[in-house]
């Protein structure tokens, strides 16, 4: 069962700051993006269109630690792996690697815990995954962690 | 009857970009910065809460032209100024000038055209500007353009 | 000689708001997005490394008309055109294509105008593009414009 | 000596995501915004400008817990508090605080670790916090992270 994607983004001119390197909040969406990349890697959306009750995933953590500056027009490698799978709540782990560079490197990693929520009256609550989903994601094998 | 609004921003750091001034696609938002405050200051929001009928407010055209570079920690003026208004459509003139410069200095002048909307069965379609703002909301008399 | 070039993107969660759509400014970031690509498929970069006299693109025009909205996860085809180049100037026309459509349809078009300058003594100022350059890029034919 | 900052934010609706909530990533831009608000309260720029060697600020951690959203028009206190400053590193604790809610509540807690660096022929270094600045920092007592 599928635990980890992978997706390669450039980093765009208007993701650098005047420090001349990606901003910080920028990893954040690469990370998201790999997420979201995930869900439609099970046949599904982040945006449930085809599941009977539709959910939503806020964030409840996210965290990065970075180690070499991205600059622009860098190519990398954003590499998620489930790292926890509860009933209502899953963790990515994050591996971000600056592919040009010669051996390519990790220049970066995060984590991001989300919630599966529904929308009740307006009011949001937390709910389990639903399982055409949960069925689908697995957690990782140790190793992968690194 | 109102017509024009002036809000003060600051270019942030994550406004910048590596070459060292703010990307131009924020300035674009510090237009709409000002419209949505142009909105409250007539009792409203841009995201109608206290109007009978939901509407929304899409633009259609946006354009800038781009004089002077702002760069980090720069003090904006964003003056907005209706230039048109029409049953379903309003038109927004914006003038930006920097306020830390000696004198001050319209650095940018921009222009975007905004449709009013309702969503009828996830449908979006034009409808007139519901009175109780549209009564509140006048055009610029001509020297204000400049 | 080259004057257009595509680029495929899709909308990334982070690039709508709360009307459920792409947020108007991040149109522009796709534009430049095509522009940096473009260059690239000339073997150059729009920042200048392999130049002798770096140069910078500042962008002092930039307008879009939006058609339709775009939401999460549309592929967007966008597709730069050079409709005008000048000693110091060049200006282009971008037609974004929602890929995801039956048929795809042109859903916005734009037009953004750049202006080759070199830093001296911290001044920017306009400077012809440089010969290397100049000799890569063409106007494109007329028809191509629609 | 200074060991806290605030500063309020009103959430943009660019800053929204079509969940209708500010966006996870720009939690960490307001966090950004206080911190350079915190530096200019100490009459200097975290782009250092009147300071004998121009450092540089690369964040190499930032986390955040997110508690419950924000929506367009909120207004966010954002609270810097200094929990640990070393020779060559200062940690920030984030406290976000809705305003607008009766009574307002922390509705995020986030970590941003920075490092003092220069650049020397393009490379760059960890170097000791500036004496004029370091001598302006305290850490916070323990009863304000609460």
């Amino acid at each position: 069962m599928p635990y980890e994607f992978k997706v390669v983004r450039r980093v765009e001119f208007s993701e650098t700051d005047m420090a001349g390197i990606m901003h910080f909040s920028n990893y954040f969406r690469f990370m998201e993006t790999a997420e979201h990349g995930f869900f439609r890697s099970l046949g599904h959306s982040i945006v449930t269109r085809n599941i009977e009750t539709p959910v939503g995933w806020p964030r409840v953590h996210a965290q990065c630690d970075f180690k070499q500056p991205l600059h622009f027009e860098d190519e990398v490698e954003v590499h998620l792996i489930v790292v926890e799978k509860r009933s209502k709540a899953l963790t990515y782990l994050f591996r971000l690697k600056k592919l040009n560079a010669n051996p390519p490197v990790e220049v970066a990693r995060g984590k991001i815990t989300v919630v599966c929520v529904t929308h009740i009256d307006g009011k949001m609550s937390a709910c389990s995954i639903p399982k055409e989903l949960a069925d689908k994601i697995d957690v990782a094998p140790t190793e992968l962690v690194g």
